[in-house]
């Protein structure tokens, strides 16, 4: 098979190395290209990047020359790990120029003609693109995946809402520091500390979901009924967020059958064996102090969620932990996921 | 005025080191006996101890022998910091040999015969001592202090109960490792993780407010109506528990209203002037990210808790942060400052 | 190839578990006992072990039984991760018994008669084995790997002795937690500190250098005569020792000399492509900020030294940094690789 | 008494706000100018300052507004806090036009004309200022205070210079975060890792010590004979450089002389009572553990250096450990300690 030639927007930062490491050897794409803001361009790879990857940079990228962020690369997709004050208008200028941006920006993600997406929720969303495409004009389109606090409470939150219905959230994380990218969090600030705020991250953790976990109807999102209400903190961790939940269902439901359904969760990633996706979306741990980000961020190369200490909750109807690696499931993974089950779905023929 | 005397069970572990520290050079108390386990029996502080506050240990104690943890030592009160398998029978005999005893140890923390005290919340509940004595036949007493977590929460709900009455509290906590003692929480599983249980902590969290909060009648404790719902974690700090909360008030209220409540609340302590009290027992911090472990910490001497980010909560009605420490306000601290108001009212005359 | 049945003395701690996950899929080596102290006894290894590893604990042996540190075990070879102050006499029952025992554990590491080993540095150091079993009569005999910083500093000494000859070494370390074992350092002792001691090791790093480069004359090892002077500190880092090195060599050398004869530098392991042998036993970084234990402790899966900075030092001749896995290379992959050799020499047939 | 008039340039950034905090009480000195670079230039110190310390930021500065940094400014002295690269020029500005300048940059440090001055030390270094004035023809002067790391180290080495002489001494330091200023190093740097290399600082450590340590020979400082050699790391520790020393003497000299040589020290600050000095400017440890930067950073209010595991080097002649506060002692402490010299010299009559 001839592999699809892809390029990385804001390929130097954070989120744009994890692109690079997830595509190096992927087995459907290509890196064809690189880009990034203005003081990387022209540069090599290796160069204009600060690496902070704990695995070395591929050796087929070191040499590759970093670009503009404009339309004009050598590419049929790109990936966007630009900044959300910048990614807005220059993904919209490649949809326009026929290419396909799968996004990790928040620029577009509440567009209501743009899908936000996570193959294992709402894969059927993706019809969204077929009136983004009219409405625009664009030969290209834009597929957006969501913040990576929301990825991985909106992939707990499924099973639910499907099978007993979800009526009100409360969530409390404990994000990790590649969260906010590289330098990011300063170690003064977080050494023997937590920060109890993340700029926007509650307000995106508690509108995202209602859209991913919405209906499609008559080609639009109606959003789910639903009710987040969120709390954010930084902690001294390197990667994997963890989130403490409360869940009010709408129908009762007994301890064993909340289990049933979260552990039974299989979507259409799984279904299509699409390569990145984990061989089951959401591990259940059964130990008392389970999930920890230490040992539990790369359960299924970090793609899978896991879920721990699901127990009855006497204010909601539940309590349960669930873990997810930022940059990868909540970042870079998801992105990638996306653009694989576009490639599944004809999107790129 | 002649110094009472007191002494300290448990005076070596972490809690029994702040003990030192507090009352070293306190106005009202002099310490005259320290007591520990069998393996320090005999030897002075100084070498029993191994001293992990950052402060020097206090000179007057450094030569003091330890003695047993049994009746026999000189002095009026003692102050427990015994580990809760022990502390029961040891504070128990103590009482019957006619000593007040200050415990902040959670073996007598539900008795219903016992005031568990926080002296801004429930000065009211000392009238349980009578009972106590009556029942048990005890020349002296007990009286206990709630666990860290439980202190500064009903501390900021106190004032919210008063004003609106509460229904319903979600919290999730963010606690410091020195919660554990010494040697206490390993570093190789902190560091670089957070740990989402601390064994009995949510039960405690759950049960001891309600007590707290309860209304004295006819010399019983009514607990309150009140349900929580906690979720408990250890995070890589060293002193300073974070706590996020949303609360359902019975009555609804503004947000003005409810941090004028909670910056308004003044109780006994502060009333009587107690050498410990703080002058304010909630501080209200209005930045966005705060309050802060490191920074907030310390406020008052460790003796208030520092509330934050109050805002509406779209699930229940409103959210917050209550910070405080853990060691000092949150234990040792606190039972100093019951002993005072135990000597204010004329309990140790 | 059948595989050779191989024990764990120790089997629980942090070693132990290293060595169980180094030799699950061992082409070699079939894990055939476990054993450990007595409160392990008659357990299986996943109720009786703590795991603290970030992989998974292999499932082969999760449901073995957990037997008596003595001889009688269904082995060929015992690997032995057992505390200093018991080993001695265990090793030496199961050396009586005809077992062949790789030794991490410290007890006879200084014994003239036994091999204290590492296979790129003194493989005919060997030679002792038949001095050893002839001395004591033993069917079996023991073979020891030495300390984890004695380790990798002598790996890369190593070529500089035998290129330039060596005269002094300074040495700093800035060592793991994981170096203490689990539960070990304690997180109120090291989070925002860093301990300047670590009991016995500055005597170990000064005297056991100076067996591993001495030399075999008539079946004795004729110690190095080298002066070593060592400072050792535990950091905040989970695993990785990163050692600082200043060393007077015998015959003055340019800095290009000094970098080729350690890139270049070989030994028997990579001749012979043992298994657990590194491809090339030193890596040389040139950035002026590396190694890094975070980034660099897991170089050729653990088991190569890495070493950056080589400069000139004012003082004595070059200054150069060191950095090993302290648990892999510097313990159980060492005394792994160890067996490995005894195994291709024929030791075990 | 009238307390002097002194403004901070570079007042934003963490020793900036160190200035601050050491001065907002001083008994000499008045803070009645804070300058800093364009972005904050009109604003109040509140909002132009991201305040990072511990304390809170004393109310008699928060209103003041943040002036440029450029003669105009209220005041006889200006201490100066700015970044190395523009000091230089803005500091000879304020000299020439009258002002007395006390800098913590790099920028005059090696000039010859300019003391760099540790007030135990080399007070006679002073001297310098006449022909700095003549030279330039300035009406002010400024003097300078070593880096953080030769702080530490030249008051630890000038009692051993003095009494046995110095020939040679190697130093590896372990570092703390604070000394890259704020934001400085990154969480994802640092955190479960050590960074070995800090640019320019090793330069700094092996070329400072060396006039600090020199002789005022005709009006010129002729350098110590002595040869550094320094190796630099950052760790995971908030404040707090530890540096491992070994020091070669000039005469032979008993473990005894050498601690009683340490212990001993007393400079001209302890003669003259300044505020800032320590009673002691070194502080000995016994324990075989100490110092620890959590411990014993903050002696002496953190004006002293604390001095541990002083033993016999192999390989030199003896080792030990030196703490300091990098930002107290090392810079604001020290510079502030500076200026209190030259007010008790008459330098600001």
């Amino acid at each position: 098979m001839v592999k699809v030639k892809v390029g990385i927007l804001g390929a130097t930062g954070m989120v744009g190395q994890r692109f690079v490491q997830l595509l190096a050897d992927h087995p459907w794409f290509e890196i064809s290209a690189l880009a990034a803001s203005g003081r990387s361009v022209g540069k090599t790879y290796s160069d204009a990047c600060h690496w902070v990857l704990l695995t070395r940079m591929p050796k087929s990228v070191a040499e590759m020359e970093v670009q503009e962020c404009k339309p004009g690369l050598d590419c049929r997709l790109v990936f966007s790990a630009l900044p959300g004050d910048v990614a807005g208008p220059i993904e919209e200028d490649f949809a326009a120029a026929g290419y396909i941006v799968c996004s990790n920006a928040s620029a577009h993600r509440l567009n209501p003609r743009v899908p936000l997406l996570i193959p294992e929720v709402n894969p059927d969303h993706l019809a969204l693109i077929e009136t983004q495409r009219r409405r625009y004009g664009w030969p290209g389109f834009i597929v957006t995946s969501p913040n990576c606090s929301s990825t991985q409470l909106v992939m707990a939150l499924k099973p639910l809402q499907e099978a007993f219905g979800l009526a009100r959230v409360l969530v409390v994380t404990l994000q990790a520091t590649s969260g906010a990218g590289y330098p990011g969090v300063a170690s003064l600030d977080i050494l023997d500390n937590v920060i109890p705020h993340i700029g926007g991250e509650e307000e995106k953790l508690e509108s995202e979901p209602l859209k991913l976990l919405g209906r499609l109807e008559g080609g639009e999102i109606k959003g789910a009924e639903l009710t987040i209400s969120a709390q954010c903190n930084r902690v001294a961790v390197r990667d994997g967020h963890l989130e403490c939940i409360s869940v009010e269902l709408r129908r009762k439901a007994e301890l064993g059958e909340v289990i049933t359904a979260l552990e039974g969760f299989r979507g259409l990633p799984q279904e299509l064996g699409l390569p990145s996706a984990p061989r089951r979306p959401i591990l259940i741990r059964r130990e008392e102090d389970r999930p920890q980000p230490l040992l539990d961020r790369y359960a299924e190369k970090g793609m899978a969620v896991v879920v721990g200490r699901v127990r009855r909750c006497p204010v909601l109807d539940y309590k349960l932990l669930v873990l997810g690696h930022n940059t990868i499931r909540g970042a870079a993974g998801g992105a990638v996921l996306n653009a694989e089950l576009l490639k599944a779905q004809g999107y790129l023929d």
